[in-house]
C-alpha cells in the first residue's frame, strides 16, 4: 500500500477545511485500496463541535457500506486523533489508523495516552505514524501562527 | 436544580433506543432549566458507529443554540460516558456531566480514567454520578442479560 499516496488525499481534505477557515485537519478512509471516506473539520461550518476529520470520513464510510462496522478498513489522518476521535475509530472497528503529525498536547493514538492499541478495548487498532509529517505539521503550524499574527 | 426530573428524561431516551432493540442509553442537555436537546442510542439504527445517545444529544442541543460551544450546558446521561463520547463533552464545552450508572469496563469519567476532568484539557468539566443508578444499570443490565440468553 502506498501510505503517501493516501495520506496526500488527507492533506487535500485538510486544504479544504483552510480554505473554511477552520483548523486543517483532513482524513480518509480506504478499504481494499479504494477511498470509500472522506472528511476534513467542518466544527465552525456546521457548528458541531464532533465533526472532526476522521468522524466525519468514517461516518462517510459508513455510509458507504451500509454498516457501522469498518472491518479492515485503513483511517489515514493528517493529524494524531484526540480522545473524541481515538473513540471512533475503535467503535468503528477501524483496522490501522495512519497519521502523520503527532498531537503532543492532545493526541491519544501515543502522545498523551494510547487508546486505540493499549488493551481497554476488545479490539485493538494498529498504528502507523510519521506519514508526510513535515507537510501535516506545517498546514496545522501555520494555520496557528496566522490566527495569532491578526 | 431537579437531577432526578431530567434523569428521568434520559431514561425515557434510552427506553426507545431499547425500543429499537439498541443498547438502552439516553442523554438530555438541560440549559437554564430547559431541555435543548434529547438522544438516544442509534447505531445500528443508522449504521453510524458515533451515534451515541450523548453525541446525538449534544448535537440537538448545539443545532438549538447554532453553536458548538454549550456554555453552562448540563449533560445528563444514563451510562458513564465512553472514551469518544467523553471528548465529545469536553469539545463541546459542557458545563457539568451527570451520569446515571457507572461503566467500570469501559467509563471515561471516572472508571477507566477521568479525561472530562483531569486537566489534559483546558475545559474541566464538573461531575455528578450516581442519580438514579439502580434503573439505569438494570436497564443496560436486563438488556444484556436477555442478548446472553438468546
Amino acid at each position: 500500500m502506498d501510505f503517501e499516496y493516501f495520506m496526500n488525499e488527507a492533506i487535500e481534505e485538510a486544504k479544504k477545511a483552510l480554505n473554511n477557515d477552520e483548523v486543517p485537519i483532513g482524513a480518509v478512509v480506504v478499504l481494499d485500496g479504494k477511498i470509500i471516506g472522506r472528511g476534513h473539520n467542518m466544527v465552525e461550518t456546521n457548528n458541531h463541535a464532533f465533526e472532526h476529520a476522521e468522524i466525519n470520513a468514517i461516518k462517510e464510510a459508513e455510509d458507504y457500506v451500509g454498516d457501522w462496522r469498518l472491518d479492515g478498513a485503513i483511517l489515514f489522518t493528517t493529524l494524531e486523533p484526540c480522545v473524541m476521535c481515538a473513540g471512533a475509530i475503535i467503535h468503528s472497528r477501524i483496522k490501522t489508523l495512519v497519521f502523520g503529525a503527532k498531537d503532543v498536547q492532545r493526541g491519544f493514538a501515543g502522545s498523551i495516552l494510547n487508546v486505540v492499541d493499549d488493551g481497554i478495548f476488545n479490539h485493538r487498532v494498529e498504528v502507523v505514524s510519521g506519514i508526510k509529517f513535515q507537510e501535516c505539521k506545517e498546514l496545522i503550524d501555520n494555520f496557528f501562527n496566522e490566527k495569532r499574527k491578526k
